[in-house]
């Protein structure tokens, strides 16, 4: 333990309550020490009321007592939040209060003016914010968010083309895992043979939050990138990985080719290089017609990397191409943790001494 | 059997043939009078080789005697065909050729310049078109051609639009049904619990054939429809029904509601009124937020209906919206089959004496 | 409507509830004019608190104010109920003391020793019991339960063969659809891709219900049939339907082919013949070696059929056979309502003068 | 590359042969040198021509040049066979005569009495039938037979119960994987929401394979296991693993927390002990009351350990329990490789010098 950061997962029932603990199990930097949830799981042993979703649950967390989600009984410095946003904007905020470093999947704080919403490699410069953060709000701790599942996936595709050529407009269609839902989230009678077209809220989080992503810090601020998103967004019979087909536009037009190129040489944020949580290959290409898919291509570059592939002209805009992400580890536990180790790069974040 | 017209289906045995096959079952204009199918299948009991699919196979159909599909077998003056690709480009021509109403779900046709390509609501005024074949080909029958399926859904979507406001460009993402691909077709390794981001050839036929439905019969040929459409098509875990997401820019410019009002109203050509197997409306509109989904609405108008929902507006175009159709029902045999009852009613088939 | 029976639904907003909903539209002797829910919803518009899962609600029924599930509230004769069973216990117990028959589709009721456990074809003489009823509860109502949905299902292709052979004992293994959980029921995280091997109490209740419902009334009490059953239960990825696959004991050995034609000829209690929701044959045999099948033939007889296919010879048994039935209309909602009209047909409900 | 035994995959197209070919990557013992297919494939490059299914080819063995499953052309000493049936018997004993140590899927020799059919851990000692088979045969080569998948499944779960307490007798009906039936295989339109209630020979396989698995070698054959089975094959919507709803009876019955311990005290065939592809544990027990579960459990082991549940009392027979494999790796690829990895550390294959 020793050289381990302590850290909480607030929410750790939940399924990406559940991912935070798969993920760190055996991280080099932090360390689960306490879990935390609803009233009524509080004072029980984790490993006793978890419904665990996937292989079988860490022994040392299983044997922790589940806390309530309240800064006076956690005590880690460092807490991944997998709260319901029903209550995540309340009880993250009381725990940035209380001087702790809160790395949100909530949606409740991420359009906030002075609240970084980071997808690691895009713009981990946003992180920057937290002096004004901390300005603003008068606390030690910090908020940071990362950003909704689909719209994590959609970033990390656009983001290249954005550097190379300026995204100018955005179509995108998602075929969305059930398990961006949560757990029990959508019910097996609603999906089994069919498309649900709609995701409450989705497109809109979406449409806002790509522009405050691809945007620019300045002055202590983010300038949202302005370009316009039209999001249509399903739900489908996919256990995990978001699959987004989307046609682009660009200020500066480019073929299929020269995109593929600017995605095969892409690397992203120069201070994620070598973090634990870090793929390789943020983007990778795929050349088979038929890829990325759902269920063969989500565990790519351990669910940390977007698999792009069908880059080809479009009719209408410049390109058309798929891009499929892995929604509870890219773009959910996964990319908080990965802005976490950032932040431990950085010196946001103590190292135990 | 008096006062019914004996038609043929050719390519029984696959999965548009049979749906053909159960729609024609107590039809009260056409009768099942001959089966065909590929060599190996001729001369057995149509009952005993079919691997049927939904429900049983009616009783006097599976009596006949599997015929090859060749004009010297099949004396039927009309025939359904649900022909492969791979050989129905000649075989429907020998059957033209011999004095044959043709109708087929082929694709080797439709793009030719002196074939109707017909969704019946949509164009059925483009059977014109048979005069400049009849005079072109030098032959007595005639070849009629429905669409690809998700194109036929989308016309019949586009359509009202088009009439209305005049449609200028078109996003459309599919989430199309595995039985669009025909059985055996998909295999289940690859659909169960993925979406497989490509169906060979479709996004050509989408962008193509919209264009020739959507256009206007001028001087004895098509002018097709020119506004560009950007496709990308998906293959689904769904039985039946192809879902699609779109974005629509107008000529000149309406609102949700104001699209609404038009579908709703929207009944297309008058010669459909009231044949057997035109729905009361082509178009039903669904104001739930969650509407259409494949499995809940495929069967509105018992299949011959497309269900449009979530009319919104667009961030970049005009309109948004999703809308779902029966693949082998509308897409396939339904369409062929009410195509043809418009051929009766017009006098291009001929009524029995 | 003169001549029709007021009926109410209670629990009319759940998977079963819809199902007597949709089921007793334009029925020809019962007519729904009441529909009662949970204290949430009462006093709103039935279609519009509603989650309508298949086709479209009735409009008459959709209009229709939802009751508390009181009879101070609900005025009907004749309920229906597709309670929950954490509160169908008292519920129905307080309608049959206000003189209402309660047809049951909630356990709790089932196995006392005075209510009727009716799958119709099979037990109907069993309503006699309703006379021991009245005398032990002192009141002018009833209760008339009918089973579980898997050992409806059983218990249709049981009788055939007890009623010639005997049967000795019962080896089962179900797989069993969704729809059996009622909505939301089944999280799709659960089942998609995967088999859940456990539905709590379902086994018991297997083993219990059949030997009361396969019983003898003899003075005023039911024997149950003694044969032990060892049941496995599944849940699968399945929507409507459950599939059993079953070894059966036999007190006089049988060969698969003497199975059969007991199977084709049985049609069950007479007085079943002609109802409105009785099927033609309660027990339908296909022939072909990889039927039933829980998509293909849950439908059979409207739904109130069973298949039964692969009769075959046992190694520790006699017979070896599997089942299918549809869970929501047989097993549940269906089978209420055949129960019902035997009712009216016996008397024991009253028709409208 | 030194040290390790060179191996060919013969059938290495397929769903079997691409998971050898993945299991065999960076294997200690073995290395594969070459890939054969049949006629259409030969003299291409393997990555060109396989379809991928999990995850990416590796890439030594995709640079490899597919051969003609001949052994004139194959010149590895060990071939790991993955042929179709079709196929399997002449070519396996072509392979056999010719010197090849051949390790076979197919279920062509499985029955044959000199054919040593093994579950590594079950009946290693079944290997020495090989000394029977060479002499019988004359030849220098050896066939040796891994079981259906369904039966090693079965058998690694009746194994510790027969050492322990004699079975007698056995019930099972399973509920199967997709991928047991290959690829193209099952098609979407037969599985998506349905169940299959057969599996061609399968019910048969199970039956007489685990008589001979279980059986006893002795004076130069196998005296098989004497207990009847009842086997009843299901075709389920699950991507890999079979699951198994067994009832047991007993020469010496068993409580359920007897056979708990049994199961968990048991590690089979010592030989077996370290090697690379033994589990820790061929069975693997868990006492949640809902596992196991095919997506949740198949993985167990690497996915070479069965995983058991849910052992209760049976009202029939002693002992009702589920059993979970994965199908393609411990029911064919892998149970190959792990005989393969003790016939080299019995002698009976050579390492290199």
């Amino acid at each position: 333990m020793t050289g381990r950061i302590p850290v909480a997962v607030l929410g750790a029932t939940g399924a990406v309550g559940q991912t935070f603990v798969r993920l760190l199990d055996g991280h080099p930097t932090f360390q689960v020490t306490e879990v935390a949830a609803s009233e009524r799981s509080a004072d029980r042993r984790y490993g006793d009321i978890v419904h665990w979703h996937e292989g079988a649950c860490p022994g040392d967390v299983a044997d922790l007592t589940v806390l309530r989600a309240d800064p006076a009984m956690v005590k880690a410095p460092v807490v991944f939040s997998a709260l319901d946003a029903s209550v995540a904007g309340e009880v993250e905020a009381a725990f940035a209060a209380a001087g702790r470093v809160v790395l949100s999947n909530a949606k409740n704080h991420r359009m906030e003016a002075d609240v970084p919403l980071v997808v690691s490699e895009v713009n981990a410069g946003h992180l920057d914010l937290l002096e004004v953060q901390k300005k603003n709000r008068g606390w030690d701790g910090a908020i940071v968010a990362n950003a909704n599942c689909a719209a994590t996936v959609m970033a990390l595709a656009l983001a290249p083309l954005h550097e190379a050529f300026g995204v100018r407009s955005v179509f995108a269609t998602t075929l969305q895992a059930v398990s961006g839902a949560g757990y029990p989230g959508v019910a097996s009678l609603d999906i089994l043979g069919n498309v649900i077209p709609e995701i409450a809220g989705e497109e809109e989080k979406i449409e806002q939050e790509l522009g405050k992503i691809l945007g620019s810090l300045e002055g202590g601020r983010v300038i949202a990138a302005s370009f316009p998103v039209s999001a249509h967004a399903n739900r489908v019979a996919v256990e995990h990985g978001h699959t987004v087909c989307m046609s682009v536009g660009l200020d500066r037009p480019a073929t299929p080719e020269e995109a593929r190129s600017v995605f095969e040489s892409w690397r992203g944020a120069s201070v994620c290089a070598g973090l634990p949580s870090a793929p390789d290959r943020p983007v990778i290409v795929r050349s088979e017609s038929d890829r990325p898919q759902a269920r063969r291509d989500v565990d790519a570059g351990d669910g940390m990397s977007v698999v792009v592939g069908r880059i080809r002209e479009d009719a209408i805009l410049d390109l058309r191409l798929v891009v499929l992400g892995h929604n509870t580890v890219r773009g959910a536990a996964g990319g908080s943790i990965l802005n976490g180790e950032i932040m431990v790069r950085l010196g946001m974040i103590d190292s135990p001494s």
